[in-house]
C-alpha cells in the first residue's frame, strides 16, 4: 500500500514538525504519521514562543535550515526582546502567538515540503528486525517500512488528564492518547517512567476588566527569530499583567485536600521551573502575590490564556479563586486548567544523535525525552531528523557541542545526565553562555546548516557579510580618533570622564555609558560610514567591540577545555577491560556510552578518578 | 459556579453554532458546551455549502438573521448557481468552501455574540424535574442550571467508525466519541435507533494528474448565499472531474466481503441519496463509470477532497482502487474513507418546534434527528434555537409552514413521518417548490426573521423596496409598448415569432426565447429605466413575468389547500373519546400529536376516512 520510505516521524508537534521538515529537505522521502490533521502543530500550552534561553534555541534551528522561528515569526501578534538591560547573552527574543495561525502555517509548510507524505493515523508498534528499526505498524492495522523512525509523541502516550478527583484519558484536553507504544517499547527493553505538566484555565477576554490590569505593549521596533526575510501581516496585540493575592491562595488551598498533586494521585514528577499556582502557593508559602499574565490567543480571538496560573485544582475552586484576581471579577471560563500525565522514556537511553542505543536507526525526540517546552521539543526534532536523514544515507551525524550551541547543551544534558522532572532550558545550563548569543546564532550554526545542505550558499554569504562587514566597522572604530575637543563636551552630558588626549572611537565605546549612537553624534565621519550597513550588523560589531575581552576569555577556556571535550571514546569500548575503574562508574559508563571524554566527565557517579583512568588508558 | 443559563447548546457543529447564536442573539443568556473548542464548526464531509434544495435552505436560515450563509459567503473559495438553464425553482447556489476559514469564522462569530458563553466539556446526563429539563451534568461532574436545552450532538452519541474489518470508538476520526447521553435518554422513555454515514479518503493533491481531467470553474460572475453585505476575501479555485471505471469497480469489489455493511457489521441505515461508492456499484451494477469530484479543501491546502467515492472497505483495497481512476494513478492518501454509525432518535418523538414531546423546554436538532447535511443541520439548529428562546420568554413558536420553506418541509417531514435513513432534503419533497425558490426566501421569510427581532428594521425595508421595484419594473414592462417594425428585426434575430401589431414587453419577455437583456436592447426606454436598478431586483422581475401563471396556481393551489392545512387541533386532544378512529390512526395520532389537520393527514398509517371522521369532528 505504501512505498518504503526513508524516515518516518510519528506525531505532528513542535518536535515532528521539524523532524519531519528536516528529513524532507534534506531529500529522504519522509512520512509524517499524526492522529489527527485537524490539530498538527497546536501550541498545547501558552500562545508564545521564545524566551529566556528559548529564544536563543529558536535562533539556532534557524540558522541550521529549521523552519520553528519562520512559523514564529508570521503568526506573530507581539514581539518583545527580553532583559535588554542586561548584557547581550541574556537577550531574549520572546513572541505572543496567533495559535490558529502558528497550526495552520505549519500545516501548509508540511504541505508544500517535497519528498514530505502525511498520514493520519495511530502507530502503536515498530517494526524491528536484528535490533534495526524497519517500519511502524498503526491502529489500522498498516504496516508500513522505513529505514529509520523518530518517535515524537508529545503527551499523548498513555496521558491521563486530572481535574480535581476526576481523571480522563486524553493526550490534550478533548483529544485521544495514544495507547500500545509504551507497552511495545517496553517489551523491547526500554525503561520508561511518568512525568506530568499542566495548563491553566482558558477565559472569555469579554468578561475581563483590564481597567486594572497593567498593560504591556510589544517593541515598538519590532524584532522577529529568524534570519531570513518574514513578517508577520497580524495586528500586534498588548498582554496585561494582574497578581493574586491573599484570598486568592486561601481559595485555592481550600482545594488542596482535592488536589491529584498533594494526594499523590499523580505520580509523576512535574516541571519545576514552570510550577502550577498550588504549587507556588505551597512552595513559597512567604510570598504574598504572584504574577498573572493575560495574554491573547490569538488576533482577531477574544479567548485568554491565564499565564502563571495552571492548576488541577477541583473546578469549582479554579472558578472561585480566579474570580478573586483584580480584573477578573467577572471571568468567564471556557474551561479548567488540568494537569496532565505521560509516559517518557528517561534520555540516558539515547545517543548524542538522539538515536536509541538499545535499537539502531530508532530515534526520540520532544517530551517523550522528558523535557518541556515548544523550542526544546522542535530542537530536538530538528536533530532527529537531520540524524535519521544522516544515518540512512551514511553521511556524518549531527551533535552540536555545548560550546557551540543551546542545543548542545540541551541534548548533551539529556544524554549524560538524564532528568527526573520536565527539563528545560535555561541560560545557566550553557556554561559558555556568554558565547550562545541570541545575535551570533548565524554565525555559530549557519556554516553548519550550508554543510548539511539546509542553508543556501546564498544565505551564508549574507551571514560572512555580516561578520566581515562588522569587523570592518570595528576596524573602522579603531582607526578614528577623536580629539579632546571633539569629544568631551560629549562625555561630560553622557556622565563619563573626559579625555586627556586623542581616544580612539573604539576605546570609548568599551564604556558603559557610551553606545554606537552616541559615536555617530560625536563623528561624522563615523556616522556617514556607517550608512552603509544594516541595524543588525551595526549592533554585533557594536556587542563585540563592548564585550570582546570577556568573549576572548570565554573562548580561552572553551580552547582549554576541548582537548579533555573533544578526546572521542570508541562507543563500542569494553570497560569491563578497565580493572581499575570503580563499579559504580563502569556501570554508569556503559549504561550512557558517553562519545567523548568530556561527556563521560558530566556523568552523574562517574567519578574524577576514573576519568584520569580512561585518560591515561586512552593516551596509550 | 455557574449562573443560570436561559439556554444550554449541546454541540458545536451546524446545527449547535446556529441554535446557539439564534437564541443568544433573541436575548437569551445561553451557554455553548462543546467537547473540544478547537474543533467547533468542522465541516466533517466535503468542504462545501448549498446545492440543490439544500441552497435554498441557506438562503432561507439567511433570510431569518441566521449565519450560515455568511459564515459560507466568507469562506468561499468558488460559487456556482446550480441548474441555471432549468426553471428558477431548481435554481441552486452552491459554494466550494475554506475548511479552516469556515470554522474559524464561525468561532470567531460565536465568539462576538452578545449573551453566549462556551464551555469546554462533554454532557451525559440531563437535569429533569417534573418532565422538564432544568440543565446538564458533564463529565467533569459539573451541573448548570438552565431554562431549555437544545441537543445537537451530530455523529458522536457512541459513534463508532469502521474501515474494512476494524472498527473504534469517536464522532469523528482521530476524535472522542461521546458516551452516556443516549443510555440517559433512553431511561428517561425516548426511544434510540442507530444510523450511518460515510466519507471519502482524503488525498494530498500534489499527487494528482489533473491535466486528465475536466476542470470545473465557478460562475465568472461570482454569486453568494446572504442577502446582507457579504464577501469572500479568498482566492477562487477550480475543482476537477473524473470517472471511475471498470477496473475500479473490479477492484472495490475484491473487498466487498470484507465491507461492514455487507457483512451487516453495520446496522445503521446510510443515506440512500449519497451512497458509498460500494452501495453504487452493487446497486447500479449496470453503471460503467460513477462521476468523481475533485475538490480543494481550501485556499492554500493542497488537501484534497474525493466527492463521490466515500468508502469504508478495507484501506488496502481504497488505495488500490483509487490509483485506478484518471488523475489518481500516484495518488497518496492523507487518511482513508470510513464509515461511522451514531445513535439518533426517531424525530416523531418531537413536536414542530423541535421541542421533544417527552420532555419539556428539551430541544433535538441535526443529526441527532436522524438528518444528514450541514444545511439541514444548520436550519434544525435554528429552529430549534428560536423556539428554546421563545419557550423560556413565554412568546409565540416559529413553525415554518410547508408552503412558505423547506424548512418547514424538513421539519414537517421529520416530525410526522419520521426517517428510517439519513434524511436529505431534494426539491421534489416540496410540494410547492415553485414558491420554494432561492430568489425569493427574502420576501418569504425576512418578515418573520424581522417579527423575531433577527432581521433589522433597515434589511427588512430593504426587502420591501426590492418587492416594489420589481413590481415597478412589472408595470413598465406592461406600459411600454414596441411597434412591429421596432421590435421584428430583434425578434427574427432571437428565431422567435414576429409581431403583427404594437406589443407589450411584458408579453414578449413571458417568451422563453426573450431575456431582460434582450429587451434592454430593443427599448431604450426600458434600459434608462432599470439603470435605478440592482440586478438582484431586475432578475426578479424578470423571474415573476416569465413564471407569474405557473406561480398564481401553486398559490391558488396553496390557498385551496389551507382550509385543511392550517385547521389546528389541540395539542391536549383525547383522541380516544373519538372511537370511530381505527385501531391505528388513534395510535398515531396520540403519538405524533399533529398541531394541524394537514400535518394528521400526512402521518403515514392514519386513514383517509379517520382524517374525514376528525374533520366532522372538529367542525361540530
Amino acid at each position: 500500500m505504501f512505498n518504503k520510505y526513508d524516515v518516518i516521524v510519528v506525531g505532528g508537534g513542535h518536535a515532528g514538525c521539524e523532524a519531519a521538515t528536516a528529513a524532507a529537505n534534506l531529500g529522504s522521502k519522509t512520512l509524517l504519521i499524526t492522529m489527527n490533521m485537524g490539530t498538527i502543530a497546536q501550541m498545547s500550552c501558552n500562545p508564545a514562543m521564545g524566551g529566556v534561553a528559548k529564544g536563543q534555541i529558536l535562533r539556532e534551528i534557524d540558522a541550521m535550515g529549521g523552519k520553528s522561528g519562520i512559523i514564529a515569526d508570521v503568526s506573530t501578534i507581539q514581539f518583545r526582546m527580553l532583559n535588554r538591560s542586561k548584557g547581550p547573552a541574556m537577550w531574549s527574543p520572546r513572541t505572543q502567538n496567533d495559535r490558529m495561525r502558528f497550526a495552520e502555517e505549519w500545516r501548509l509548510t508540511l504541505e508544500q515540503t517535497p519528498n514530505l507524505d502525511i498520514w493520519q493515523d495511530m502507530v502503536n508498534r515498530l517494526i524491528i528486525k536484528d535490533n534495526k528499526v524497519c517500519g511502524v505498524q498503526t491502529s489500522l492495522g498498516v504496516k508500513i517500512e522505513s529505514e529509520s523512525v523518530v518517535l515524537t509523541n508529545g503527551t499523548f502516550l498513555n496521558g491521563i488528564i486530572h481535574i480535581g478527583e476526576k481523571q480522563m484519558g486524553g493526550g490534550r484536553t478533548g483529544e485521544k492518547s495514544a495507547t500500545g507504544i509504551t507497552e511495545h517499547l517496553v517489551e523491547l527493553g526500554f525503561e520508561a517512567g511518568r512525568m506530568k505538566t499542566g495548563t491553566p484555565p482558558r477565559v472569555d477576554g469579554r468578561s475581563l476588566n483590564y481597567s486594572v490590569m497593567e498593560e504591556q505593549w510589544g517593541d515598538t521596533d519590532g524584532g522577529k527569530f529568524s534570519y531570513t526575510d518574514t513578517k508577520t501581516t497580524l495586528q500586534q496585540r498588548c498582554c496585561w499583567i494582574t497578581y493574586t493575592n491573599d484570598k486568592v491562595h486561601e481559595t485555592l488551598k481550600e482545594g488542596f485536600e482535592k488536589s491529584p498533586m498533594f494526594t499523590g494521585r499523580i505520580k509523576g514528577l512535574g516541571p519545576r521551573y514552570c510550577p502550577s499556582i498550588e504549587d507556588k502557593i505551597n512552595r513559597f508559602a512567604e510570598r504574598e502575590r504572584h504574577q498573572i499574565f493575560v495574554e491573547p490567543e490569538g488576533e482577531k480571538t477574544v479567548e485568554i490564556y491565564v499565564n502563571g496560573f495552571s492548576t488541577s485544582l477541583p473546578e469549582d475552586v479554579q472558578f472561585k479563586a480566579i474570580r478573586l484576581i483584580p480584573g477578573f471579577e467577572n471571568a468567564k471560563l471556557y474551561r479548567p486548567g488540568y494537569a496532565i500525565e505521560y509516559d517518557y522514556f528517561p534520555p540516558q537511553q539515547l545517543d548524542l544523535t538522539l538515536e536509541t542505543l538499545l535499537i539502531k536507526n530508532l530515534f526520540f525526540a520532544g517530551q517523550i525525552n522528558g523535557t518541556t517546552g515548544y523550542e526544546e521539543a522542535a530542537a530536538q526534532g530538528f536533530v532527529a531528523g537531520v540524524n535519521a536523514h544522516q544515518k540512512v544515507n551514511d553521511k556524518h551525524e549531527l551533535i552540536l557541542k555545548r560550546s557551540e550551541s543551546y542545543i548542545g547543551v540541551l541534548i548533551d544534558d539529556l544524554v549524560t545526565k538524564g532528568t527526573e522532572e520536565p527539563y528545560r532550558m535555561f541560560t545557566s545550563r550553557a556554561e559558555h553562555r556568554l558565547l550562545l548569543r541570541q545575535d551570533n546564532a548565524d554565525e555559530r550554526l549557519s556554516p553548519i546548516g550550508y554543510d548539511l545542505g539546509l542553508v543556501s550558499e546564498e544565505r551564508l554569504q549574507k551571514v560572512k557579510d555580516k561578520i566581515s562587514n562588522a569587523n570592518a566597522i570595528i576596524e573602522k572604530a579603531k582607526e578614528i580618533k577623536l580629539s579632546t575637543t571633539e569629544a568631551n563636551p560629549f562625555l561630560e552630558k553622557l556622565n563619563t570622564s573626559t579625555i586627556t588626549h586623542g581616544t580612539k572611537l573604539y576605546n570609548l565605546l568599551t564604556r558603559p555609558q557610551i553606545e554606537v549612537k552616541d559615536l555617530r553624534v560625536m563623528s561624522s565621519t563615523f556616522d556617514t560610514y556607517l550608512t552603509q550597513f544594516d541595524n543588525e550588523t551595526i549592533e554585533q560589531a557594536e556587542i563585540k567591540i563592548k564585550y570582546e575581552s570577556y568573549f576572548d576569555k570565554e573562548l580561552e577556556i572553551v580552547e582549554k577545555m576541548k582537548k579533555m571535550e573533544d578526546k572521542e571514546i570508541n562507543p563500542n569500548f569494553d570497560y569491563n577491560t578497565l580493572t581499575s575503574l570503580s563499579k559504580e562508574s563502569r556501570e554508569k559508563l556503559i549504561k550512557i556510552k558517553p562519545r567523548t571524554l568530556g561527556q563521560a566527565s558530566r556523568i552523574s557517579g562517574v567519578k574524577p578518578s576514573d576519568i584520569t583512568i580512561l585518560m591515561v588508558h586512552m593516551s596509550k
